[in-house]
């Protein structure tokens, strides 16, 4: 394999059919071995609304009981993954949607319980990188969805960026890997109400210098040091860009400076 | 390959804890190349109620809506599957989830909509026979909800059944195949309440007997017309048992006369 490129979506994709076909269109167009990373957007929590579960978020983060972790795996391993897998098909890719679960590709560990107990949330522990190989061999698209298990017959929750952050990591082993993290703005802003501040590329280095400075904040923080982390473990480049921006050389680059750069 | 086996389970196991753990370990144990179908049990029903969904069944044939179909999608490719799938990985079994969509392993067609318009209800067109062989030749167990696509982006939703009954028509090609319906009796009863009344085995010529005799009735005609016509198109046989007899050489069997029977 030449490259492999892993691309993910978040929920400002997936809530908006018009940027969706879009998406899809482009992804199905992009070159090369490719894998892509969804998350689940609002229907997940408008489900449970209607379900009148209780969603409680801490830092962010949803707590996942029983009835929430079912309907995440719902709306994310079904109904989102099926339609994003259709829609590819129809765009001309070959996708095959996933959980962790199928193959025991991805296995989780259930997040321990101090100092919050997430329920029903998880963390990466193995990625079968030689099944995902065979699978790209045979000219399939592998599509995420970011529901796994943790081998022993239970379903977890798992960060989405985390997903696809370690899919790369174990995908770098076996060909150049480009991470590519799709998203609302254009990529990390000096402004961030000014899109053409766009910081084009961030250094370990030049990372701890905007973080001092406060022009790195908030949510972009672990998505850097996730970006950061990811090129240290031998993936070749990270990009943060906007989902309508996925086949233009745009964005913030994160670069592993010890491998080349992508064509 | 040497034999596979197609097994297609219904509500009945799924609704059923206790049923459904126990089928997951004899799943698990059954030797050779093998295949899961699955239905989806009262959830999808239940959760369409609590979504206040009208439930519309024409000739015990659920109307498929928009909405009926996310919620079908949801359950039967999304929770089930996914359930099912980390369950068998528990068992020592490496199942892959899929749909019809995945990787374009079955292609249907939506049903017209003379004489009844059923909404987003497929029949089956097309299977990949070649995927299916290198996923059974990786060591993987495909286990399919019933959920479909037109190969132009929707979803479909087929029977369950018939589903099982093309998959193993498709792979009899390859190698080998049995199929088995998992069923809440023994197989076909000459007295519906006597289970030692059962009929050990259905010939052609048998069948048109014991039909006009009225042996053979109600939702039991096309599940052992579909077993005919499999067995016709090559299949080596097809057994309807009791989930809890899957390993053991029970139920009805309609067999190819032309195939050496299993060993």
């Amino acid at each position: 394999m030449e490259r492999i490129t892993v691309v993910k979506i978040g929920g400002h994709v997936i809530d908006d059919p018009a940027a969706l076909a879009r998406f899809q269109r482009d992804f199905a167009a992009l070159p090369g071995a490719k894998i892509l990373v969804h998350g689940g957007g609002k229907l997940a929590t408008r489900l449970a609304e209607r379900l009148e579960l209780k969603v409680e978020l801490v830092e962010g983060r949803r707590i996942t009981d029983k009835g929430t972790l079912d309907v995440v795996t719902m709306v994310y391993a079904g109904l989102v993954n099926k339609q994003l897998v259709a829609g590819l098909q129809a765009a001309g890719c070959n996708a095959l949607g996933l959980s962790g679960a199928d193959g025991n590709i991805v296995l989780a560990g259930r997040r321990p319980p101090q100092p919050v107990d997430y329920g029903f949330v998880g963390d990466i522990v193995r990625v079968d990188s030689e099944l995902l190989r065979r699978l790209l061999d045979a000219g399939l698209t592998p599509v995420f969805s970011a529901i796994m298990h943790d081998g022993a017959g239970t379903l977890l929750n798992c960060n989405a960026d985390s997903v696809a952050s370690a899919l790369a990591t174990a995908l770098a082993r076996i060909a150049p890997t480009d991470l590519i993290y799709c998203f609302e703005k254009r990529g990390v802003l000096g402004d961030p109400d000014d899109e053409r501040s766009l910081i084009r590329e961030i250094t370990p280095v030049g990372y701890a210098a905007l973080r001092t400075q406060g022009v790195i904040r908030g949510g972009m923080i672990p998505k850097v040091e996730n970006a950061l982390k990811a090129v240290e473990q031998g993936v070749r480049s990270v990009s943060i860009r906007r989902a309508d921006r996925l086949l233009a050389d745009d964005g913030t680059t994160i670069r592993n400076s010890q491998l080349s750069t992508p064509d």
